[in-house]
């Protein structure tokens, strides 16, 4: 058996810092890059890919909205062809970074706003995975399997991974509960044995207490404190210990 | 003999517009095309390489600094690396948008500020040129002979296109003369005249009455009024009518 | 009787122009101005601060979304905090321009998306009227009228004046039509027509054939192209001939 | 005797944090707040203003290039009228958040790149000036004395106050070492003995073991790391039990 962890990564942007990439590149199989929208300069697309590369991690493209002052996360009315021109654009210029590095994007999640739009709206995701073939017909989707993001790569001949949450609580029907839910995030030990059992069951546990199927080849976790990064090490440790090959999905 | 026409095009911006690029697209055989930095959106740059790929022109990735406020024409004090990551975005960016419209980017321009600081600076020069090699060491770089951009591509092997201007004149050391200089800028009428010296005999006239010697084999001509589009119209004419063969250097 | 002319101000970013300000202040008494977030600079925010008061044309602050790439067209997933921040910052910024020019901010009207979502969302509309309050309790609110601008401004004791549009139809409601529905936008004809009728009657025509009540002691004009400079010199002159004295409301 | 400390605080943007605002404003007397161009935004601007207001800390305007890319530390060919509009610009949006939180601007300060081309070149230093004059004249410019900014400011009768460095070796010219240089940065222990130099005799030691004469009323401090604020605290710890009276200049 085997389960990636996928980490967003290369966040910072300019004097700024976000997370412990290097820490989280030690951790992860598959490293989700911003491009320079929501966050990320090309430096730290530069710097991040090096990295990566050097412990054979693999780079995706983190593309998200146009938006630094909200780092991605606010929606935004985007029709589908901004969606399809600016993740092109994002993937172009994250290639550009891996290739000198050693490497190529493998594949692409959103980010974000645009990840919970994309997931939503039949018309957006569709352009999204337009934008994936037409940079790379082999360029992967990652994101949350049973959603339009899933159905547009299924229909278009794009291969689709789902992800799933270590440290978040879902609800009854398998998405992920908000995080302003009681119960809605999950304690560290939680977390680890959440990651086991999506990865070994395809089950999380929901806001009321019970449990429900999440389909998930790759699991995401956070590098953004000192804190997360402690956990994810504990999750890889916990993954690899119980007899899981964690690896990459691509 | 052959010459090329080159132009810098996609250089609007959101709901901005600059110049008639369908207009320019017929003119010239060579798009310096803006990235989004100093000019051009996702969107503008599909649509502009769409329209060069239809009619046979080839793509440039036109680099600029991050500058949208100043139009990439302020200097800038940056950096070697942050000229080589950030011409590497750059192109990567683009060159997605002319594979998408079924060509890819064949060499790079750097403008405005850029452009001037590449020629007088080795360090940037240097860095531009390894920015263009680290993407694909077939790139053309385009620029103004006898500068740190000349000497910095053929030190790394990178093939060099000197560019002259037609609408104005230059020193006698075979610089660009300022716009503000009396004379510096030509009319429409000496505009032709100096596209059709600098492409049979490789002269172009000075501040001070004479000629100098212009290493060109690609003239840059506007779009950015429709006076610019006429001239540019007149200077193609004039060089199929003399029996220069006009087209791509690539 | 008295009715106020308003247009759109000050668009350009940089390089780029949009509209003929200088025109339209010839025809209006208000002036929307934009501050920087959506369209405008520092530069574009003097010189028209500059004209406005030399010709007498009141100066309101024409806050936006942060978005110069959608040109703040595209809604934004905003919180109150943010428009109240984001509104006082443009207020203030304006401001200085504007009492440099010798005159203040006396009004201001949310510009495209968040026009619209202002006028929808109560605490949008609240946030909004709070920034004015915050930075003088003698700002007016411009906007569209039974909305929840109107009651936002009236419920914290500001002064609201409703706008109408001179070359849009209205629904039967009384709320603009959709610049897509057949018969939404008028002819120029119909559109100086439209302008009497509101100034006078308070009756706009709907897309249905019959006609609404619409108060609006303001009417909007635009400038974005030379037909739309010629529709609003046009109904400047109907308007001063038919008796009504064009002047701002504040 | 009295003396200022000044620190430059609100440095964040949107989701990025920069330095600990709330230890730093309990340390100094002035706080040079960041205005959104090359760091700081909106809800940044109302939170720092808040807290200096509640501690009796005087607000000033840190103004800088646009250039959030490079936290506005790279210089910029700005031009003296873009060097007006923009100072103009952020006075004015800071302003807007002074007043709200009880308070107003009282001070200039240039930041990075901007501090540096406007202490060299009298035509931005001018410009400088004059944004500060047109805005209020009683307005204060903070900054490098002996520089063209005191020229400026002293020419247009502008009060002026001179800034000195607490953890940096002086020249013997009395100007600052640049950081590269052995001995260019003082450890904690010099510095806090720096600090009450500068403030009781106006000596600073220079990069080659003398000292030199620094005129400044005011000390700047950095609050960008811990051990940066814990420096702080030590200073004005210092020159508290030194018998200094530490209160802004305004």
């Amino acid at each position: 058996m085997t389960v990636d962890l996928n980490s967003d990564l290369g966040e910072g942007f300019g004097a700024y810092r976000m997370g412990d990439d290097a820490a989280m590149l030690d951790v992860v199989t598959s490293a989700n890059i911003a491009c320079g929208f929501h966050a990320g300069d090309p430096a730290i697309m530069r710097r991040t890919c090096g990295l990566a590369v050097e412990r054979g991690v693999r780079i995706g493209a983190h593309v998200g909205h146009r938006d630094l002052a909200g780092f991605g996360r606010r929606a935004i009315a985007v029709s589908p062809d901004e969606v399809r021109d600016e993740t092109l654009y994002q993937i172009g210029s994250l290639d550009a970074f891996a290739r000198a590095a050693g490497d190529r994007v493998r594949y692409v999640k959103p980010h974000g706003a645009l990840y919970h739009q994309a997931a939503a709206d039949p018309a957006l995701a569709d352009a999204l995975v337009a934008a994936l073939r037409e940079f790379d017909a082999d360029l992967v989707l990652l994101g949350p399997a049973g959603t339009e993001m899933e159905r547009a790569a299924r229909a278009a001949g794009t291969a689709f991974v789902g992800e799933g949450f270590a440290d978040r609580a879902y609800t009854p029907e398998g998405l992920l509960a908000s995080r302003g839910l009681p119960g809605g995030v999950l304690d560290a030990d939680a977390a680890v044995a959440q990651a086991l059992s999506i990865a070994r069951e395809g089950k999380a546990v929901t806001v009321d207490g019970g449990t429900v199927a999440v389909s998930a080849a790759s699991i995401c976790v956070h590098g953004d404190s000192p804190a997360a990064v402690e956990m994810a090490r504990r999750i890889r440790s916990m993954l690899d210990e119980s007899g899981l090959f964690v690896r990459s999905f691509t």
